[in-house]
């Protein structure tokens, strides 16, 4: 079941490791099946040489295993979260990227401080606030999930496709697995970015709402004029 | 028709992604045929992988599209502006190579602190200002150009052959479309050295005159002494 | 003899060159057999092209030389301490990676900002006090892992498995020779990532225990519940 | 003529590309035969696909051309200078590599802040003063080299094989072009730790003495006992 979804969720996973955003075993990526409701994920633990479409596990939005004889990413219940709470959104994928991860353990929103960031993602990339003990010490990884739907609020997450966990990590998310990886790619280079600016210019300021407008929307949405008309 | 143009263009397109200059759609170069007052350019959003010879725009320096299926990449009003005012040159490259972004999203000019960047630019690389709400929300890739040629001024743009649109990002540019790639990865490489520098010595100041003509003139124009007299 | 020892400590040293934790012969990788006492090691100064399981070293905890026609690398007798004081270790690797030796050459632990860290150490990894004019001129290999030992006291070696030698730079170990440079390559890891945090927050501060619980206790110990089953 | 040295020279250049310390035509290295005074250099401007042995020049020690087609390198004149004031050298390579660049750019010498450092240079890598306008107008890389070996003084080259000409960037040599480019690979390795230690800790002291003799002197001299008998 579910074949072509696994394929782009194997391909996801295996692009973390391509793309520099993942050593070991410290990412993960899903997709899901809007109309069937099932989510597939990468197994926990399993190294990327061992990684096959046969090995991801199918759970529905539940956290009920329906296929699969490995257990599922421990951070599956964050996705499952964002998956309910992001009615959008296809494709998730977690890493431990190095510069957005330390934007993240410096719990610092990532600011918009030129086009490249404003291209992909319409405005700061938000970081969460800390878990408290108690979040921590009970449903983990849902309260994990918990603490980006608090601070997304009512911000559009496809307007913004990801975030930063507060002494943790970023995830980053798409219309399909295969974006997610790319948001997770440009999360990164404009984390590297931010990082390099402020150090040239402590006091650089982020860029204006015209410039955000114009970059964001050429690429997106109804009036863009970025790509092929055949893209999306 | 433009057949070598459209090699050299594709090339130079393609070594962008090779010299770690672009990720994703991130960069485009173009070429001018200035006898025949033909542009060729990359088209918008197309990925490295489906790049072909064919598949590049080619327009005249109004911008009607003379030859190609495919819309030419957004940036295109401003390579036309800058092949309109700067005469000399014959390729253009536009990036998001990390450490000239920063120094564009810091809005600060790149101070020439070696002989390394003042083998190929003849003095600081140039910030522009910002555009104003009003030029972003007007014809804001051509606007793009005419604060990169306001800001140079009387400069030659062969002498320094690059530039930093404030927020944006670099373009650079040379006789051909290959070595407008090369100012691009040699703009990167500076833009890293000055940014490491800087957090060693705050304070470093820039090279004196005398040691900037030397390493720049030694390289171009008549008195050269470097390289081989059968190369440019 | 120890075929399949030397096998793994000859594919942990060829495993610091291509995870980029070693050039020319900067590292060396060990491991033992607990039940006859034997450490397998590199021999001294012999390039990564040059090294074969038969040009690898077998002493006892002594240090005698049981086997191999080269002299064992200069590092031995630090190795020997730590497999005589840390009995739960199997392998034991040495590297000048750039980030960590950082760390060690500012004299600083290197403190958990986030579950990256988390997942691997059980807190800081620690930096030892430099070693005495005294120490350095005596038997100074076999003082640098007294120093280490000294610094650890009674923090659990597997729960830590890497330390920092002030003015010098890591040690890694793990119950074999691949985890010890797993475990090297994630120091190297969380020693970028924390510099980077640091530059963007000076005032960071450590995460909180529960969080260092949650992590480090998911993956280690008898209440882990990452991985699969039959992974270790 | 000299065809064993040419080999190495040839290799030597080459090394610099793939060791990550030259891109397009930015270094060059050379060789002596010391019984016969000729040196070997690589050829002025000439990309690394299109050396050959047999495009090297072959010049005196006076500078005068005694075989080979092409203008020997611009810093030629350096190179024999260096040759000429070391007589224990055999070979130099001159690069632009980021990292000790900056440290050349910020006019600092880079402090022995490791053993990493103390394995290869005995000391701090010495930066030169800036040259006058009048020796850059002069005969300028002639004046350079004389500006190292100013500094240099008493200091033994074997013993610190390389220095930072101030605003320009790295020279280094070694007993023949081979351990010239190592030497070249290590001062870009610890100019890197050094800054990421300084950012670290900004009042970073050199390491004691003792610490320092015992790592160089482990490797270099009569008491040396780094390594195998057979190697040098």
């Amino acid at each position: 079941m579910l074949e072509e979804l696994k394929r782009e969720v194997l391909a996801a996973n295996l692009e973390l490791y391509t793309r520099g955003l993942a050593i070991y075993t410290w990412g993960n990526a899903s997709g899901i099946d809007r109309e069937r409701g099932l989510v597939v994920i990468k197994p926990s633990g399993v190294p990327r040489e061992e990684l096959t479409a046969e090995s991801l596990v199918v759970l529905d939005l539940e956290g009920r295993v329906i296929e699969g004889g490995l257990r599922p990413s421990t951070d599956t219940p964050t996705h499952l979260v964002l998956y309910r709470a992001f009615d959008g959104i296809g494709g998730i994928v977690h890493t431990h990227s190095p510069w957005a991860t330390a934007w993240a353990q410096a719990g610092m929103d990532l600011p918009c401080l030129g086009t490249t960031h404003a291209d992909h993602f319409y405005g700061d990339v938000p970081c969460t606030r800390p878990l408290t003990a108690e979040e921590i010490e009970g449903h983990y990884e849902e309260n994990t999930g918990r603490v980006i739907t608090e601070r997304f609020g009512n911000l559009d997450p496809l307007a913004v496709p990801a975030v930063l966990v507060a002494q943790h990590g970023p995830f980053a998310w798409g219309r399909d697995p295969a974006e997610a990886v790319r948001n997770a790619a440009v999360l990164e280079e404009t984390a590297r970015m931010a990082f390099i600016t402020r150090g040239l210019r402590p006091s650089v300021e982020r860029i204006p709402q015209a410039l955000l407008d114009k970059h964001f929307l050429r690429k997106h949405g109804s009036g863009a004029y970025y790509g092929q008309k055949t893209s999306k």
